[in-house]
């Protein structure tokens, strides 16, 4: 029998992701049919991204999974009509992208390029320490921050991680909880944020713990804008203690021409470009949740809706 | 019997090295004077660095090996009073700072950070392509090359290598020879130039082999200067063809403030610091090597003073 699929990601996304979806579903050897409107009733599966303009999952009492294009779910995962299975998307493209972003711009600061890029005159040969000596904080340790870490490692950097709940048992020496925040942002030269975006992880970065951060300490933020807050880190520029802040994503996006971090000489804006789902990988995965819901098996990348993430 | 080390590396080492050795030869259980002064024909060793005053190494008759502080060579190979076994340094944290730079500026390049650095505005969103679709060609396959070459295969980039005399057995693809280099370069969209200067180097990128590469491909060279024809470099960019260069090295060192490459847009100057000798590891290196030439075990990093490297 024919599986129902609503594509309810929202129009600009159809032309780029339709055919790869549907050559996904062949490989799969699904049995789907691909569509932008149906009967509520009649949907099996829901393909997601925010800014989808589907807001009431009350009348689809058939569909077996929504399936999130993106890795994070902040924007749905607190409606209250998601009574349905949630997947967030873990695309290897996805996660491939972060880790050449997070280490491009570890190394970029880890061996102070700027100041060549930007055209230092003379010939003053200020060597950096090796990588094996530059302690780099990796706040959060899932998918894509235990890549990242990992990446970092490889590349002889004394990375450490954090996490809220803790994690044991990694490859990475890994902290947890306020005090081993504390332990861990005290002797971070380069911190990286890759924490998802929920109550208890909003203005993790506030003024108090950005104060425990070294003289000239670095931050790399590709997780979400509001890991960190805006003014405390402002402040923390503009005072010294901090030396950089290279940010991917904001509260407001685009990021406004005339917001402070756009002509912060201490603030580098990309946007939002770290990690992109790429559409031929994505459509993979969802094939794949959609036929492991057929036949009964575990879905991917399942989201907890009671912790958030 | 004390094994006599004459440090002949230039009094600006002294300070820096002096007490790195002493406790390097203490370490390797080796009863040697470090003296800086000595009778020529009582000199077991003699610690090397370009820009020594001495050249003539024709009353050094006891001398087992010349240990050079650095990783090139040309400075020295070619003095025809130099009959001693010549050693190269290869530095592990030599190697691990130039892996750092050029994994760093490859990942630049290929992430396109220059753009948002000098603070590109707006939100015009370029996804890069995924390092596993990034040719990258590293020129020269010796102990830099290719531990540089493993980095960035690490990182998935789609990296392949090329030496004048032809590698095996290598896990780089590895090419070699005049129609190796071309079918090579017509792919590269980075390349990496870590290639000795030798005769047949010098100007290895001339203006037509430059032509080979497609349009808006980048360089980095942390090699030296001599490997490229600075002129067709400068015409190639000015042209369009190549999109960058970043260069360490240079044909005059420190590069002069009224040189091209100083104020063009298409290139960075970085001064001669993408790999340093770390004092501490390269006088155990040194230690490693005396002990060698002591109990009659082959010398580390022998330079083959016909080939020049």
């Amino acid at each position: 029998m024919t599986v129902t699929v609503l594509f309810a990601a929202g129009e600009a996304l159809w032309p780029e992701y339709a055919p790869h979806l549907r050559a996904a579903f062949d490989e799969a050897g699904l049995d789907a049919a691909l569509v932008t409107e149906a009967e509520p009733g009649a949907v099996d599966y829901i393909v997601y991204a925010p800014g989808s303009p589907l807001q009431d999952f009350t009348p689809y009492t058939r569909c077996r999974a929504v399936l999130n294009l993106w890795a994070g779910v902040e924007r749905i995962v607190g409606n209250p009509t998601l009574t349905q299975p949630l997947c967030r998307m873990v695309d290897p493209g996805l996660t491939e992208g972060m880790v050449e972003y997070v280490t491009g711009h570890v190394l970029r600061h880890h061996l102070g390029m700027d100041r060549y890029i930007k055209g230092a005159p003379g010939w003053q040969q200020i060597v950096p320490p090796l990588a094996r000596e530059r302690v780099v904080a990796m706040l959060g340790l899932g998918e894509l921050g235990l890549a990242c870490a990992r990446a970092l490692k490889a590349l002889s950097f004394a990375v450490e991680g954090w996490s809220r709940s803790g994690k044991t048992g990694l490859d990475i020496p890994a902290h947890h909880g306020e005090a081993g925040l504390e332990a861990l942002l005290r002797r971070a030269e380069i911190v990286v944020t890759l924490l998802p975006r929920t109550a208890e992880t909003e203005n993790l970065l506030d003024a108090r713990r950005l104060a425990w951060l070294p003289q000239g300490a670095v931050i790399v933020n590709p997780g979400r804008g509001a890991l960190i807050d805006d003014d405390a880190l402002l402040a923390a520029l503009d005072s010294g203690a901090l030396g950089h802040a290279t940010l991917d994503v904001f509260r407001i996006e685009p990021l406004p021409e005339d917001h402070p971090f756009r002509h912060h000489p201490g603030v580098t804006v990309t946007p939002h470009i770290a990690a992109d789902t790429r559409a031929s990988s994505a459509a993979r995965v969802v094939a794949e949740n959609i036929r492991r819901g057929e036949t009964g098996e575990p879905l991917l990348h399942r989201v907890d809706l009671t912790r958030g993430y």
